[in-house]
């Protein structure tokens, strides 16, 4: 094993540096890992040029990433369902304890969980990280490392579309057609949706959009009211959608998605923006158009998986840009830049295959 | 029986008036009901003082009235489970299309259901009143006819625990204590929750919330916080409660809501405000703090006749006031000043017990 | 129009016959269809054979026939969404009354529902036929009347699949590769399931669904336990199914299908045996294996319609014979000798295409 | 602390001794308990009477018990929520392992989790105990620890009425008087249920029903037959219950059940008996009747302590025999013998309280 361990380190806002880091000891739980494959999130991005998101603010340098998959090098004392040399997948939130929400399947809101690249946890951008082996799920031959880091946008695509109850011959709207719209798509499409219409201010989304299986396309002006939107959506489906995912987090996407969405629907809120929105409630409450927020994922790798390895969603097409990891900074340029879907890094000198 | 149908009659905003019409002829699949106890609503009140309430615009002359009970006079000739002399509770929804809501139960959402009192449709604040029988609940003999009237605020406290999941050991937050607060207060109790913490400008509604059975009651002051008011919450149950009914409208309530329900809660929106409110999306969306709607209710008649035959949810206190049919005007400015909780409209004559 | 209307007519156990019937004259919510094709289920064989399911028994003549599509030719006077010329697929179940059930979206459930073809009501093989105006849904130009047939018994599949909660990435094993195995595999996968294992005692039932998207085929030997045949299920996929979707009604199968299914899981039982049936109940209750049946289908026929017209469910390969209407005694023995998968009738002279 | 711990320790089938074992020192995630109440549970019998239940077969020496409170005397050095001299109720079954039930919070269907009293995992009828720290509950001051101990029953009917979806207005059949069938009783009216009749071969038990709450007793005479039975339950409410708790085993009570259910509604099997049962299957599945099974019961305490604080649900009737520790094996013989309800065995010299 190497013994240099390059990372991406953020020392604070703006200041990314590549370094080497000592190459960490799994505990009993634990799994080390030689990385492969890491793309790179809007939230890397965020943290690199404004040091925080949210009530989470970067106090000391911490490793970035969190979309990875990598192999398995040394498994600890206490692991029995891997061993060296597997692929896996990672799923970047551990549970630290063992509270209300970890008991009811939810332990994505449990507010100790540890998450990778989530000041001030460390991520994955680097040659050899450790996890625990839990959140660690072994790759099938037919599924490649990118795909398998490519399970951390999905997840939330697929949480967002489990959450909205997407089923045999719903229609959706999805607002914004960037990944993670783009992955919402994806999901909703396989989870049985009949038609799905997505917006985004960009043609160039939208067409891409289209290759990936949108029924149709929306290209929205900024000019363009809300309730004005929502009865172009209704006019070009023929009817409301049962459901909206709103990937945006703009106030006014908002206010389409609630105006849009037929009553008793459900529209999803995966995109955040201010703190405070207004939007028109009382037309979603006496309609029973429920509002449901999504915050990352919980139990999705599993069924990532499933869907990969049968064929059922294609995810390859998503990766647009490779770099190796000695040219992060390159890559996260390019990502701050909108080019391209996904910027994926190349952790492992030896092989940059996909 | 009486040729004479004194009813209660909105012809415009401000104009209510009690006149005589026609004893109606039910159809094959209606009932005639000669009308026993029918209680005044916040929404008849808004008819008479603004003579609209959103989109729902008095444009003729309109019967007020919907929370009612009668007895059965005649049958129409397609009616089988009712006859003549039977005691029911009217539901006042009935929904006239067999459309996509209908069919799959939630009645309530279908956009052409005639409602008793909201226009055009005639409410049932009079002495002789036709329905469709499927929507008219034989009473036990031991639910008086007022019980029977006050299923239908009963319901949409039904409903919103519904909507809410109310369930064993649930801790609730309610925001309003006036009528639909104290209905949703009976329900949440009956239905298992645990803690049930009102709260209310008033000390006096307060005062009764406790009698009916809140286990805490928090004073609003004007000047609280919305975020600050949510800690009190926090404080006096011991954590934040898992349900939030709100039912008074206001934008700070709506925020307090957000803020006080736990992380992967819901918060049901039953009292109605301004159309666009500005609340803090984002906190109830990385929570997953649902906010879910009602309008109105869907199968909570035979729910309710089930609860108020076996004892185990009280009614009867909320009923303050009374009067008979003839001094409607005085009962509707009774309402108007928010005195007492529930006022009565006795219908029949002949029987003014409950 | 013609004043013709040759009908399939049932006059007795193995009493076939087919005869001139009056037209019928609409009701108000009614339309007039004329009929364009029908296909054969196997319960339409079974009255011929046995005169009787379970408790329902031919006492008079019945028409049979209950997968079907036509054209509207006359309205009744209170329809409002159809119109003449319409192309309609008809779902044969008509709730007589709004019950409990109906009310809360189970209309299925409904004890008096009318239902094509069930003693003693008449079903839609023959030229022109007379339907409740809401239970006929309007096809849209990309699927065709047969298609339109043939959303009957893939609502059956659709009810399954989703009483089973088929959804992304499950793992589904269905027993049984008749025409309710295929159709149950066909909506499995456009729900997500990422892997369908099927079985089957003729391995030519099992090629078929192999070519429809089966994953696995399990061809099964009458000398195989359950609990063998469970394993090898678990050994093939590699764990237990999640769901599993019995279509044969054998003990056995039944009792495979317990077995089989994951800790948590759902069987979910179509196929209808024998009135008692032995089965490994405390193995489903200590692994939370739930059991539900279902009973025909609600609410099914949008969705479908939707599937179908967005191409996501292919339904064409079904259909393996046709005749004209003339010929239906021929029709049904080649459905009695189990040819093929669905045998479809033709029933307007003048258009025979599918 | 004392340096002796007596414990109850089954040897082999019907070797039952009282014993001294060295107290066990916590681990980091542990606590140490002074044991205080313990009941004994029909299960911890059988493994006396027979070595085993099921495949649970006992093969080395078992300290007996899992109804179970105590006091906090040691933390392990992780442990942050407890300290010593806190009042705790233990939750029995502790999963080993994150896997995918866990993760999806339904721990108890884990095959690798730790259960107090089935084999080889000890329980805790003895003087000192410890156990996983995450999985004591801490015990408001109003709430003995002969409530604690009995939430272990209470949480089976938890369990049950929940995976029974009761809700308000709830109509019950509640199959069997003993233990297990008093905590669904309580819990099914505690939840909404409206009407609950309960059956019984023993007049005796049925009057203790009836004291506990039960609306309605039913003697069930050992000739009656399963339909039969069901007409009477249908007869006394006046309509068919929409859910049934069977709480024998008994194959005819499993039948009386499924005839007795609702079309619609749900079978809940809580009882265990033989292992192969003939059940009217077919009777359920076109009806829609589902049947879910219990194991044990996960995520149940802290609903259970919020309701014995708020005083919802009173346990306190059921305990009706006490016993020092050093009589365990007069109050086992007790239990066995059918007398009482719940037999409590009091573990601290120095507090034989409630």
């Amino acid at each position: 094993m190497d013994q240099e361990n390059l990372s991406v380190v953020l020392h604070a806002k703006g200041d990314l540096r590549l370094e080497n880091r000592p190459v960490p000891e799994p505990g009993p739980n634990e799994v080390l890992l030689q990385m492969h494959s890491v793309g790179i999130c809007g939230s890397d991005v965020h943290y690199w040029q404004f040091g925080r998101i949210g009530d989470f603010v970067l106090k000391k340098p911490m490793v970035l990433g969190h979309e990875a998959a990598g192999r398995v090098v040394k498994v600890g004392s206490a692991v029995t369902h891997l061993k060296a040399g597997d692929r896996v997948a990672i799923e970047p939130g551990v549970p630290r304890e063992m509270d209300e929400f970890f008991k009811n399947g939810r332990y994505n809101l449990s507010p100790t969980i540890f998450f990778c690249a989530t000041p001030p946890d460390d991520g994955n951008l680097c040659r050899y990280y450790k996890h625990n082996a839990n959140f660690c799920y072994k790759l099938p031959d037919n599924v490649t490392f990118e795909e398998g880091a490519l399970i951390e946008p999905l997840s939330v695509g697929i949480h967002a579309c489990c959450r909205a109850g997407v089923t045999l011959g719903s229609t959706v709207l999805i607002c914004g057609a960037g990944p993670i719209g783009l992955v919402s798509l994806l999901v909703a499409k396989a989870m049985g949706a009949s038609q799905v219409i997505i917006t985004d201010l960009s043609a160039e989304r939208l067409a891409m959009a289209k290759e990936l299986g949108a029924d149709l396309q929306l290209t929205v002006m900024t000019e363009d009211g809300a309730q004005q939107l929502a009865k172009k959506v209704q006019d070009m489906l023929g009817a409301q959608p049962q459901i909206t995912i709103e990937c945006t987090g703009a106030e006014s996407c908002i206010q389409t998605a609630i105006y849009a969405t037929r009553s008793g629907g459900v529209v999803v809120l995966v995109g955040l923006g201010a703190v405070m929105a207004t939007v028109p409630l009382v037309n979603a409450a006496v309609r029973e158009v429920d509002i449901r927020g999504v915050f990352r994922y919980c139990n999705t790798w599993p069924m990532a998986i499933a869907m990969l390895a049968s064929g059922k969603v294609n995810v390859k097409p998503l990766v647009t840009h490779r770099f190796p990891l000695e040219q992060a900074v390159q890559a996260f340029e390019t990502t701050r830049q909108g080019l391209g879907i996904k910027v994926m890094l190349k952790c492992d000198k030896n092989d940059q295959n996909p």
